[in-house]
């Protein structure tokens, strides 16, 4: 361990070591048989991917296997895979909220149209499943399964999760409370961001899959903190640092944990406007509509507020590290785990 | 075998013995835990499989796997998820070709919308994993995983097959051959719709995967004079029946074998009219030009022609039924596999 990080390190810097890895690792998985007509999709399905992105989830996913004593190699497949399903969900996501931007470029539908982008993002559906397929080569037929049915699971929730939310963008939703806001996330972020990755990892390194439940709350409050946080930079980060529309989420009506506290918060005049302007197409909102709801939101705390949450997740993610990885060797990995609460409350 | 048909029943008998089966055993899995908000999605994921349909893949797995001696009970899990991945196919395809009507009601996004649709689609693609995670219960992990790689190719191929055709409607592809349409054709129809049932209904029975590769001109060949008919079908069809509108694929602008066809044989001068027109929104065309395209089909004989290659095709079929399944015990599954090419041409 003779690259030992001081734990406020330890953080980036498996991320950009095993995240590193992850990514080179993936290429080779991303090729497509184009045959007359369809040469565009070779780059159109490494577009995402090539991007960028912080490889949160891969690195979780190894962080977590090694922590538990097993090999890079033994993990690495699954890392892939989840990094190639983040970006599948990232095309269909940002269709479905009709997102400008990703990362800091158009996104996908946006140069390539809809059509195309949905069976991108298809396609990267299935191209993520290859390798947990080759899984059975280092892990064995059951392993390889066993992970297989972790992703079903994972998907199952992520698309209920989306489900959830696009509900309630299609009935103006207005009277929902955190909880609501919590299980939406917990299904539509956490569980492929988080908790997947943390369950498979344990998975890979103890090939029992008798305890993998008690990981969820860890994975739970880390992927609800982080959510929250993504939110909080989309209204007040930096642009340029954070690859999307500042505000866009306010263009887009999503419901954040701003604005279900402020639904809450408001009094009846302004919550009726603030529910008409919701219920509005991007197209039809105003620069100036988008500043009222910012200054709407200042003016009653809920950044503050959702900050509190957070803070509170992140408190709870590290009392559920003290429960169940306390015990584990202490190594780099183990670190990085103890540390992500932190870090996912300080990045900017 | 009390119920032996005359050999041109057997195919409308099977479908609806075996499909039958498929549809019923298939409700358990179009399941969804619809939270707060999100309580539409339960009938939005069943609605397009409760509008019927043949369930031609479903029976081709089964007589498959049952022609080669296994049990129904053994092809039956993986005789839900084609269909399931089929109706996932479905709605997305909609979306991609502006579809306005699938089985004669509204396409779904035209009745929830585009977001809501494409979460639709990527919600059955996840339920159709779960039977084939269940066939390791009967099948055992080997057989399980291998028909889980036969699903993974068999996606690939769907998606590639989609791309081209995308691509060809992108860049108003002109300059087509039949080879590339039939090319398209292999793998965005016949790959899942006959290739990937009949492979699959072979593994399932013999447990050997050594030799699948030898069925795939016979899925192909059944797969691409389905296509063609179903795209004569189209055009000639009365609407009530055929459950689309008429003549939408030219209003959708699809190259269809009678398109490329047309585009081969006409004048210059029409060729270009007509290049003009299938690079047009649909709601930039009007009944006329529809009309227009009709009529010179039939002064080129394009309908004639692709009538003439299906029946081609279906003759190809038949020898590579005599090559492969010949020697077989003389069963009703048997008969349905040999009835099949004749079938496909038949029906109205």
């Amino acid at each position: 361990m003779n690259t030992m990080a001081s734990d406020e390190q330890i953080v980036p810097q498996l991320l950009r070591e095993y995240g590193g890895m992850a990514r080179s690792a993936l290429q080779k998985y991303l090729v497509f048989n184009g045959a007359r007509g369809a040469e565009y999709m070779t780059s159109a399905v490494r577009d995402y991917p090539q991007r960028g992105g912080r490889s949160l989830r891969s690195t979780i996913c190894i962080a977590t296997a090694r922590a538990f004593g097993a090999a890079t190699e033994d993990a690495l497949n699954s890392a892939v895979a989840i990094e190639i399903f983040h970006n599948a969900f990232l095309v269909h996501d940002d269709i479905e909220d009709m997102s400008e931007q990703r990362r800091g470029l158009p996104t996908l539908h946006a140069t390539h149209g809809v059509p195309i982008a949905i069976n991108v993002g298809d396609t990267l559906s299935v191209l993520g499943l290859r390798p947990l397929l080759e899984n059975r080569m280092r892990l064995g037929l059951r392993v390889a399964l066993r992970i297989l049915e972790e992703a079903e699971q994972m998907a199952r929730e992520t698309v209920e999760g989306q489900a959830i939310e696009l509900g309630w963008r299609h009935n103006n939703a207005t009277d929902l409370g955190e909880d609501d806001y919590l299980r939406m996330v917990l299904k539509k972020t956490c569980w492929y961001s988080t908790i997947f990755p943390n369950r498979v990892g344990v998975l890979i390194a103890t090939r029992d899959d008798s305890g993998l439940d008690c990981y969820v709350p860890f994975g739970f409050f880390i992927g609800a903190a982080f959510q929250i946080q993504d939110d909080i930079l989309n209204l007040i980060g930096d642009r340029a640092a954070y690859g999307k529309e500042c505000n866009g989420d306010i263009w887009e009506g999503k419901r954040s944990m701003m604005i279900v506290h402020l639904l809450k918060q408001t009094n009846s005049h302004d919550r009726e406007r603030l529910a008409n302007l919701l219920s509005k197409h991007r197209s039809a909102k105003r620069d100036a509509d988008v500043q009222w709801v910012r200054r709407l939101m200042d003016g009653h705390g809920s950044i503050e507020f959702a900050r509190g949450v957070a803070h509170g997740l992140a408190g709870a993610a590290l009392n559920e590290f003290s429960l169940h990885f306390q015990g584990l060797p202490e190594t780099r990995d183990l670190a990085f785990l103890r540390e992500l609460p932190r870090w996912v409350l300080g990045r900017s």
